[in-house]
């Protein structure tokens, strides 16, 4: 309450801010106008926005459409091959960098059952002092950050000081399916879409509550590896000890890919991934570490030992078995060598591998093992003559890496921004460990990306109870500001 | 047709039969005979037999009991704690060694709809010549050997001879039920049952059709080893390449136990097995080899290399991974480090190899690679302590291997009658692969057992459309009128 008053007192007072001030400055807007920040967020909620629902995907594009116009944006409905997207800017001047902001407004279906409240989309408040949430699907994934934007965009102008930089936003109406339309609306929107960075406002943040951004995201690929046994079960008595058993040559040929510190053993797996530079090691380093306590909530006493951190973990490609099956385990239990038994793998992908390399990498190896690869179920000329057979196919279509270079100028600048604003650095991610749908989207468009999340963590995110601790919002509005006012 | 009248001439002539004539003696006999023969089985076929149909199972005891009596053996029913055992004997005669012939007169249940015919219980024939079979439940498994029996027996009589052994028979009700009542049956009826050898006709014959007998089978134990991963899964992006994977463990375990030719390597896992005497050795590599019409039938182009051939492979215990588990696969596959992993195993045993003696050696060996076990899923407190947890844990009970000496006398004795009258040596298996369950019975009863399958290998047992090959049976009247006549 002090700090109300004394912000609201500094407020009628100050003077253009500088970047020092901007922190106090943008924060006292944000406490004197919470409820009609909180508001503009409950009415944009309001509206129901699974990307399938149209009738309600178009009452959302237009109603953000007004809510754009009515903060002195620029805004336009671009058509698509799918869902409209909503594009705004700033009136442009010159010699500005010009960033492009990145939100979605479509969310993901619900099941009501799950829910505490009766409808998703009718906003409900919960909890008290820094605690108050809002409940409500998108209300974090990703409706927040645009409202957040447009409040750091209306505190500027409060304060008489422009932004530094050019903003374009875009507001893509089908993510949580995809984006289908996305990429090939990049021809389409070239000019409009043209910027020097793309920040991406989107995500949970760090647990630690510090302003946050990410230069890249890994990729994914998933793929089965199935080996192939007798063409059914036979009598584990009558051939148990003649009979190849496919279970125990798939767990032999998963071993033989990692050693036991968690390594992939698979020649060249690492290979393309180059030594980090003395500035990347720092800002791995300064991430801050949470180890012990996401061990004691998993359950587990001590991570793999193949990397000496968790962030220089996500920095590599992973091998990780997502399923096993063969035959039956439990009551349905038969006493048979197993006509075949399957791995469910995904990969997760860095900037400099592909999903073709390394699946490349890895058929290389199972060929190595003895194995003959076939595309399908082998027949019986094929059984005939090879001892051991095995299929190693992707299913699905893979996500690419991206990782923007911690030296682009543009990201540098929004580093310094949070830096001198909150009085240290924020944290950098090097490389989100988990796979962004947008990757297709900043690979195809021809400048660097970075991923800035600004709400809390814990945000129930693609879930029941998806919720949005207002007290992070806030902060998130103040760290949009340091952006626009680099 | 030649056959059947020289064989009708001969046995007007003939006088009391030495050894040399047993087969065409025998063998005209059936021959004059089938009619009476295949009749007195359809009318045992028309009883259902399934265990839980307790008045049915009565009319098969009682409609046995007096079948018995007509042939001239003194024949009671012996009540249990479950269904009803049949006993029969010849009269006793000083001197002469004793068999304990064993049957079963229960069968398995029947899906009905499976059938060609409209009654499994209504026995048909279909078929010709060599060809002809009966369709039935349980005509194959197991009461043909019960009427063969009783033909063999007949079929000396009319030749003039005597049996050279005490026979007797015991006739179980609850086999396809796993025998509950026949070890406790032991302790009342010890003086009834006691014998020499039990010769128990259960079971396929070999598939060349020559005379076969057992001199043991593999016991069984199932187990589940369990390996540990984080308490539920999570993310394979945000945490890949440093939450350990369990899959990957357990895949890791299991190839720890097992090189590539498929020998164990579980320290001491063969030692009981001791090596293979000059006659047991000459015993195996006499067994007809089959290898290139399996290999075909099951689609698999090499056996493992662990043994040279695979009756020397059904000497040893198994290691057998029946059955694989982790999260999903296919369609429901996740993007997660999964929680757990699990393997189902089934061990075969062989007479020197105790259940309990391998477990423990499994056990060590997890032990070794790292591995804290543990009885139950582990708590908190085990998580935080232990690096590795798996569990290892029997399920259901384990069924003992039985294996009795090939320089057993009265089992030799089997082995000499059948050389004679067939010209050459009965097809010995030293151990069956897979396990009977009768071994408890077997190991309680304090003398040894031998197995005589007589029927064609073919016969669908516990399917549908079991069936009997007329031609393998009569042959199989033969085969047990010789080692009624040592």
């Amino acid at each position: 309450m002090r700090f109300l008053i004394v912000a609201a007192v500094w407020l009628l007072v100050a003077a253009p801010a500088g970047a020092q001030d901007l922190r106090q400055q943008v924060g006292g807007y944000v406490a004197g106008h919470r409820s009609a920040i909180v508001q503009e967020l409950m009415e944009l909620l309001a509206i129901p926005n699974v990307a399938a629902d149209k009738p309600n995907i178009r009452r959302n594009a237009d109603h953000l459409q007004r809510l754009l116009t009515r903060h002195g944006l620029q805004a336009e409905i671009l058509d698509t091959t799918g869902n409209p997207l909503v594009f705004a800017r700033t009136p442009p001047r010159a010699a500005l960098p010009t960033l492009l902001f990145y939100c979605h407004y479509d969310g993901q279906p619900v099941d009501v059952k799950q829910w505490q409240q009766s409808d998703p989309w009718e906003p409900v408040t919960r909890g008290e002092g820094s605690e108050t949430r809002i409940y409500a699907r998108s209300a974090s994934d990703d409706k927040a950050p645009i409202v957040a934007l447009l409040a750091a965009l209306d505190a500027l102008h409060a304060a008489g000081t422009d932004p530094t930089v050019n903003v374009k936003l875009i507001l893509d109406g089908e993510e949580e399916a995809s984006s289908p339309s996305l990429v090939p609306a990049i021809a389409r929107y070239k000019d409009r879409l043209a910027a020097d960075l793309m920040v991406i406002l989107d995500g949970p943040g760090h647990p630690s509550g510090r302003p946050t951004i990410a230069y890249g995201a890994r990729g994914i690929v998933t793929l089965d590896l199935t080996v192939f046994g007798p063409k059914s079960g036979v009598h584990s008595g009558n051939y148990g000890n003649w009979i190849p058993n496919p279970a125990m040559r798939l767990a032999a040929l998963l071993a033989s890919m990692k050693d036991d510190s968690g390594r992939v053993t698979v020649p060249g797996y690492y290979d393309a991934v180059p030594p980090f530079s003395p500035e990347e090691r720092a800002i791995l380093d300064a991430v801050p570490e949470e180890d012990a306590r996401m061990l004691s909530a998993f359950g587990v006493a001590a991570p793999e030992a193949a990397f000496p951190r968790l962030q220089d973990a996500l920095q590599y490609p992973t091998l990780n078995v997502r399923g096993l099956a063969s035959s039956f385990v439990g009551a349905n239990a038969r006493t048979i060598i197993p006509d075949r038994a399957t791995a469910a793998l995904d990969l997760r992908l860095v900037k400099e591998t592909s999903a073709d390399d390394l699946i490349a990498r890895l058929r290389a190896h199972v060929e190595a093992q003895g194995y003959h690869l076939v595309d399908r179920d082998p027949d019986a000329a094929t059984r005939a003559q090879y001892g051991k057979l095995a299929r190693l196919a992707a299913n699905g279509q893979s996500l690419s890496a991206f990782r923007t270079p911690i030296g682009d100028p543009h990201a540098r600048a929004v580093v310094a921004s949070l830096t001198r604003t909150f009085g240290q650095p924020p944290v950098q991610l090097r490389t989100l460990g988990g796979t962004v749908p947008i990757a297709p989207f900043i690979d195809a468009i021809g400048f660097p990306a970075i991923l800035m999340p600004i709400v809390n963590f814990d945000n129930n995110q693609h879930e029941e109870n998806e919720n949005l601790r207002l007290s992070t919002f806030f902060d998130g509005i103040v760290a949009i500001a340091a952006v626009l006012r680099q």
